[in-house]
């Protein structure tokens, strides 16, 4: 299970070199980052409806569904901008062992 | 780096338990959903203006930082509703092993 | 020019009981609120991308495309849960007149 | 009811160079164009959690506030990009005077 985000990280920068019309991840590469960002705008949406109707019917179908393409768009875009997943995880890593999770989580945002 | 969101996992599970004046996670938990799902739409719009920002200044820490917090939030978010990050991961996996993950990616959404 | 948004809120009305494959406003009804509410955060997103590429290249054409789908879309919701423009623009009135605009805009967020 | 946005706009180009610190809408315009997008995007969010609640409870008072909050600030992000509500009701009375309103919204969408 844990490196399933290496493994997606490693098929998507094949696909980023793949024929447009033959994969999805090849086609919002074309489309650029503004079509990219669109999606996971999307994708958090749908997200934080399903996450609702969750709370109401006790259902996860969905919420981890919309969770899952919430994640894996984030991936395209990190793939689209040459970062890629241990950035992201190296930082949370670095929140929780220096000064505890929640302390950093907590800063105030300007 | 493999296990760092089951870690994240393990910690959050432990903080939705804590005092809400002492931990920010506890504290999210007991302002409710709605409280948690605004802040995952907070840090997937702040998300996408990092990205936007990155592509033109090459400067990719604001982004790695925003994602990180989106992350983050989204495993709040799980955690609320007694979920978790392995079973995204799981969801994942099962979209790459199956069918390969860019045809059940570009599925029809309704 | 000032009475776009009540024109509009009656042409809603009217579509709201018009057939779902001859248009779009009722077709969305037809969806449902999760898929109006959907469509409001994608455009919220373009409007933040087009907000950004406005700012770099000085052209707003984007940008005002992209909002006017914004109120449109608000205006599909609000006919949805059977309100309107008026009462929107009543709130708005009512924190112009009562004690100032930026003071009632101000008010802390929990 | 009709003036209320040319009134707001009026107001907002007031606000626009008063005190960063006596004036919400001055103090946003001094934070930047990034702040404005992320109240944007915050009021998006709140305004979709308010309409999934209203839906359930029948109560209207929250969506009301929450859409108001968000034309609110669009039209900030207007002012600070050197438009107004009426380009926005202009483009908005251009598809429902030429060719009606529904074809113009149901337009494909990359």
């Amino acid at each position: 299970m844990n490196d399933v985000l290496q493994q997606l990280t490693s098929v998507l920068e094949q696909r980023k070199s793949a024929a447009p019309d033959q994969s999805y991840v090849a086609s919002l590469h074309e489309k650029g980052l503004n079509k990219i960002l669109e999606k996971l705008g999307e994708e958090c949406v749908e997200t934080i409806l399903a996450a609702k109707d969750a709370q109401l019917s006790g259902n996860k179908q969905d919420l981890i569904y919309e969770t899952a393409d919430l994640w894996f768009h984030s991936l395209v875009m990190l793939s689209h901008l040459d970062e890629s997943a241990d950035s992201v995880l190296n930082e949370l890593r670095r929140r929780f062992d220096l000064s505890g999770l929640d302390e950093k989580a907590s800063r105030s945002k300007s």
